[in-house]
């Protein structure tokens, strides 16, 4: 809106549609001169990664992309993918962020799937984008073309209009494309902002994929902020241990498995300043949490999916717990917690469609609604039918609930163990194990059993410089579990990871079944 | 949603209709258990908020109240008119809360105009509700009378619905019933936990009226949070400064002059955990500002009317702005700021209907869209279309616009004085007389001027204990003014205020007349 011109009219003063563009539109007036993004040789100040955008968006329109259509974006964590979170939706098109761990042949398949009229490639992914069928512009020359491209910013018609395509990792099946939607996008990224306690002051370091839930809405919610976002090309401990001494990082997000990775990297040592920490994908195990914790992290535990916008459910925390031994302050922060400021209540529900009572015990099935659920999945109307029947996106996690309306959750559905009619939550039995020194990471499935039915079977890897027995992790489990959920059997490997860095018990499974 | 039952059945798992009262229902699972709300001997946990406010609206239902309706409210900074905010939404219906500070005759005209079909009325203004037309019922008997009533919490159907009518005090002319609605009172009320950091430990003081723009949203906000709310039946100095200490209150908000009366209190001193402070409605001087931070209150100075639900405007912090000289900083603090998080950008418009450069110095009017304008004025579609017109409110407000964004009010166009051609913002020679160590409040008007058609005349009120003559004010106005902008007559006396605390300048201008 240029000063000595007449202000535009608009049909209504009072309603304007949510999306979260008008985050970045926003912090360049509020925040213009605060720096938004850091990535190597590259930053930008608010006001000149709104310029970067609306170019963008210029060229965007320029190459024949026209409102409604996708746009695939192959990149790492990099400036150009958190610029095309504004750019993409500013020319009015749909933003496709790729899985940058899959093979050539998967991405081919998932532009094909979205029917995307351009893919944007990071330079060192260029190899994978052989086979997409569509035109390929390299992410340097797209940046470089936007210079001189006419700035543009469509408004949004419609909040509850597509925004996002996400693709599922999915650890069995075809990949989902899950709709995300404008309105779901805005209000999920303010309630990032309050949770995490972004402002002004926030410098994130992106260990989270940003094609991930698109980064679990962060890099709207930073932009809403007014923080700074460090760009990570790759998410090795080193270099984000390097960027948080150097760049003053204060806030990140990760699954436990990342973290686990960054407590136990050479470079690990105390922080200087405390560092927010947001982490889900699975439960972060106790032991995980006090390390984190006795490094100078504050870890927040947020549950959610694809289908959620990411973190749904958040863990709330009381100052009072601050008090209470460590033992029981990482069982309250292990737990999942309530549904978060904009979502609405959940239910869990047991086998026979009712409600479960809170009792921490009974274990049901999670339901969530609300308007940080997404639209379904594009051009499923099949799935789309099933998860998200009579109004409730159905998530396939099992979960108790607690007398102070906490879920937990106890495992995927699917991953749950029945020995002798008894449930056995694979997690659980998972938790005891990496709380033993001599274990890394520990993956628990079932295995057949001639009387049980189903027996639990541990997959384990051993932490560098350790090295423990079969019988000795077995005796460590009875010792705290119950005898029925110890494991009977560990078979001592690596373990296999889906692109978003969660444990593919299907391949262990497969593994367990040709032994 | 009990347990056992089978979940309800939702049109969509993605969307629901966004409204304030979500926020009880969530906080009343998450936050069950805390204190949510201190009323003297109440001490309400969410469990029981929400328990009361679903049978309030039972209650409502059994009085004949129907879904559309309104109810009037008549009481002080109590649990019943924080609880009102809640149950007469829960029972479909619109609330009005009343300001106390009217007359029997204002208070009948409102409950009139709005069409009300009850008035719920506190003990102690009961005198005040003779004239209501309309059903009264005391506000005690309401509370004991919802015991025994059955609960009831209505869906909302339409976000964009009327949930509050707002009658603003005004400087002049008839009073006008400014229309809520759920969307936005539900997307302000999170935009004021954020900026203001509500959380699970916020204790927050009841000194602003709830009836003034539902005190700003705060009643919703800090359920949203999980905060506690701590009511106060009179806004006197010593019971604020006794609840500040006695319940640890480390969040409040006030206009700048029941924040002076604060300071100024013979109970003042030291606060061992800081309090963070909103405030508005007029512009807080440097001197209080610097008088507030010094004992301990961390102040955010917010701007907004009633059309715009309270606080659309707040003015950003820096870390580094920490370390700048104290006037600097108060300087930086005084000015209103940039629209709050899930506000539109603002305009400032020129008289020609261009848009005002951003240079600090070039007045215009302020106007503003967005989710957080009202619907306009109930029973009033000529003053709504005036007020409303081209998708914008025109505040009445005239402001500069600084380089980085940030507007500093100047004065409400009607208060402006032209000398000679020249503008004399009235708020800015206001500031400079408080600066005066005798001076407690000063107004100036503009006073008529054979040559120069208007000069600035001061109302002064002395500070307790302190003398000052009037040509000793004039000087140190010419000693920190350009000379045209000083007054030419000082008067001493006493500054009339509207029932929020405003200095009503139309009655300073009889004063003059009348001279």
């Amino acid at each position: 809106m240029g000063m000595g011109a007449k202000p535009p009219v608009f049909a209504e003063a009072s309603h304007a549609e949510l999306t979260p563009i008008d985050h970045l539109l926003r912090s360049a007036v509020v925040h213009g001169g605060r720096l938004a993004v850091v990535d190597g040789d590259i930053r930008l100040t608010y006001a000149e990664l709104l310029e970067e955008c609306t170019r963008q968006a210029g060229l965007l329109a320029e190459l024949g992309v026209m409102p409604g259509d996708r746009v695939a974006v192959l990149a790492p964590n990099t400036s150009i993918l958190l610029e095309t979170h504004f750019s993409v939706p500013m020319a009015g098109a749909v933003l496709v962020a790729l899985n940058t761990r899959l093979k050539a042949a998967e991405i081919a398949a998932i532009v094909e799937h979205c029917g995307a009229q351009l893919a944007i490639v990071d330079e060192d992914f260029l190899d994978r984008a052989h086979d997409i069928a569509v035109p390929v512009i390299a992410a340097e020359e797209f940046r470089l073309r936007a210079q001189s491209a006419t700035p543009l910013c469509l408004p949004v018609a419609d909040e509850r209009s597509l925004l996002c395509l996400n693709y599922t990792s999915g650890t069995t099946g075809k990949p989902k494309g899950v709709m995300y939607h404008h309105r779901g996008a805005y209000l999920q990224s303010v309630a990032m902002a309050y949770h995490l306690n972004l402002g002004v002051d926030t410098v994130y370091l992106w260990t989270l994929p940003m094609f991930h839930c698109n980064g679990w809405t962060f890099p709207w919610a930073i932009v809403a902020a007014g923080g700074t976002q460090v760009c990570l090309r790759k998410v090795v401990p080193s270099e984000s241990w390097r960027l948080i001494r150097e760049e003053g990082v204060n806030c990140l997000c990760a699954a436990p498995i990342v973290l686990g990775d960054l407590v136990r990297a050479p470079e690990a040592g105390p922080l200087t300043e405390r560092v927010k920490v947001g982490t889900g994908g699975s439960p972060p195990s106790p032991t995980l949490l006090a390390a984190m914790e006795s490094l100078g992290f504050d870890v927040m535990h947020l549950y959610g999916l694809t289908e959620t916008f990411g973190p749904m459910v958040a863990s709330p925390w009381y100052p009072e717990w601050d008090e209470l031994p460590d033992d029981v302050r990482s069982k309250l922060k292990s737990r999942q917690g309530a549904p978060n400021l904009i979502s609405q209540p959940l239910t869990v529900v047991a086998p026979d469609g009712t409600i479960v009572p809170r009792d921490g015990e009974t274990m049901g099935e999670i339901w969530l609604r609300g308007n940080n659920v997404t639209l379904g999945y594009f051009n499923d109307p099949e799935q789309t039918a099933i998860s998200y029947a009579d109004g409730w996106f159905r998530t396939g996690d099992l979960a108790v609930w607690h007398p102070d309306g906490m879920i937990e959750v106890r495992d995927r559905s699917k991953d749950i163990i029945i020995s002798g009619g008894e449930n056995i939550s694979s997690i659980e039995v998972e938790q005891v194990l990496v709380a033993h020194p001599a274990v890394a990471e520990a993956s628990v499935i079932a295995g057949p059993h001639e009387r049980w039915g189903e027996v639990p079977v541990a997959f384990v890897a051993v932490a560098e410089g350790e090295e423990v027995s079969e019988q000795a992790l077995i005796d460590w489990c009875r010792e705290r579990l119950a005898h029925f959920k110890a494991p009977s059997q560990i078979i001592f490997s690596d373990l296999p990871k889906t692109s978003t860095g969660k444990i593919e018990k299907f391949v262990l499974r497969e593994r367990l079944r040709a032994q």
